[in-house]
């Protein structure tokens, strides 16, 4: 990532969060508030991971769709909080399952405190989701919101049945990524408008943008992890190799040119000298242009993002949400 | 287990069985279709366990709670399957937590297909838990479900934070043990009078009931791990130690008899020949009448639950609550 593409980045989120501080400081406040518990490790583990942050994209999701459609409150805050505990947990459920050993650029919580107290307290997360979202008593909300969390499981069994397997496709890479990813995305984006009690057609388009909006997020990471055109901070490059993950670029690769097969082999079967293989492997991408192929698939997603948004009123919230899908795609430029 | 003792529970179980044969029936056809997924893992992992089954004490306290209070149709079924599922959902990440290699008999889910599959089936069916009972639409069961699944995952954190401690007191044992054990039989009676609308007087009552006869398995359950006095199939002998976890029988003992703690050390911390050390302490356990004394406490709490029976209607409900009563206490006889 160039400085100027960062500054940018962080411009994005500067006025993002400038709008919306009080919200995200009464969201920090809320999440350690319920994060109380007579259980010490509860606490430790969750406020480490809690707290290390991120960008808060999803919650921001939710309150940019509520104040877009008219709704002036507390309740996307504790919607946001929900949607975070959910994240968190499949966060700490993932680093198990990769062994992981970073997040969010310091040590992975099973890093820390072991497998096991990653697993439970991410069960713990999970089913307080659950009860801040049956407090909120909207029905529709909690629809929502539970069937974004099993298609977010669905996904990751998915993925996981699907490790190493280099006869994977197109369509099933999607599927993982939309259950995976695009589905909280959306959730929380549709959340939004739920709170405002906006029309239908509102709803749709919002659930719409965060889908898309969620896959752009999903396939730049995925590039982002073979650590080109630019390495971003925080992440460690080849990490989905090393999982067994097959994403686009490997999928693109294998299908130009199926004599990479051996190599690309290689790499996901622990191989003596992964340094090496990885790096011949992301000489290849470059070489042909796979990252080039799917700037197109990105482009196209892009596109019809910026159709939703073309059809809202022109407010700061359509501003931001523009900014928001400008940042995703920038994050691999 | 005596021969006369098992036929005696199985005979409670066939009575209650044969009484809700076609609910048990609804029950397994639900999960079963409730499983059904685009991914063949899920299905595969999910069937093997809920069908490998167990005797489904917990929607069947659902059954007769509900039955008790007048209730006549199908929302136990629905709620019992979403009780099933948490309670599936938990015993997927215990074993992976305890790297167990057998459940009810058959290998386990973690043995057969990695603990990587067992966290996210587990957290597919956690979630699908939520999303029946948001289909359910009552704000009450949804509160006590989403309740009781918090409590069990923070009972599990505590337990885990506590593990090869010898200076657990008794108070904290049972704090464990009323998380993630009690919690659950006590939703599942409470959620039965919420789907019959009884009065808040009974509410409380079955959740009482519930709490206790969940006590008393744990109790129970944790004697059994000593493989005395009689061993019970399908369980392995020496789980609860290898497993890092302290309970009453060794509570007792340290209590009573300070100069075992070496040989308690010992077994917790991969002694040489633990099969040895594990022969000393159960000698140990029958020579200072520690399950003597755990009885003394058992038969209080079987005490006050009768008391809560005593209360009650005379029904055949009334009447299957009571030999559920004494099938948990009637399994380490």
């Amino acid at each position: 990532m160039t400085v100027k593409l960062k500054q940018k980045i962080d411009t994005i989120f500067t006025d993002i969060h400038n709008t919306f501080y009080d919200d995200i400081q009464s969201l920090n406040a809320l999440i350690i508030d319920r994060l109380e518990s007579p259980v010490p490790l509860i606490q430790q583990v969750a406020c480490h991971l809690i707290q290390a942050g991120g960008k808060r994209i999803r919650p921001l999701l939710t309150f940019i769709s509520a104040k877009m459609h008219g709704y002036r409150g507390d309740r996307p805050v504790h919607m946001g909080a929900c949607i975070e505990f959910i994240h968190t947990a499949t966060l700490l459920h993932d680093d198990v399952i990769d062994d992981s050993v970073k997040r969010r650029g310091l040590r992975s919580a099973n890093d820390l405190w072991g497998n096991k107290t990653s697993i439970l307290v991410g069960d713990f997360l999970f089913s307080k989701a659950f009860e801040f979202m049956v407090a909120d008593k909207n029905p529709e909300i909690m629809k929502v919101l539970s069937k974004a969390a099993s298609v977010i499981a669905s996904g990751e069994v998915l993925q996981l049945s699907k490790e190493k397997d280099l006869s994977l496709t197109e369509k099933e890479y999607f599927s993982i990524i939309e259950s995976k990813t695009s589905a909280l995305f959306s959730a929380a984006s549709e959340v939004g408008t739920l709170i405002a009690d906006a029309s239908e057609k509102d709803r749709k388009i919002m659930a719409d943008y965060g889908h898309k909006i969620g896959t752009l997020f999903q396939i730049t990471d995925d590039i982002l992890d073979f650590g080109l055109p630019k390495s971003t901070p925080g992440k460690n490059v080849g990490d989905d190799i090393k999982g067994g993950r097959i994403t686009l670029p490997i999928i693109y690769l294998l299908k130009k040119k199926p004599a990479y097969k051996t190599l690309i082999e290689d790499c996901y079967n622990d191989c003596k000298d992964f340094e090496l293989s990885f790096k011949k492997l992301q000489d290849a991408l470059v070489e042909h242009s796979i990252f080039k192929e799917i700037e197109t698939v990105i482009e196209s997603i892009y596109n019809s993002c910026c159709s939703l948004l073309t059809a809202m009123p022109d407010t700061q919230e359509k501003k931001f949400l523009q900014e928001l899908l400008s940042f995703t795609i920038h994050r691999i430029k």
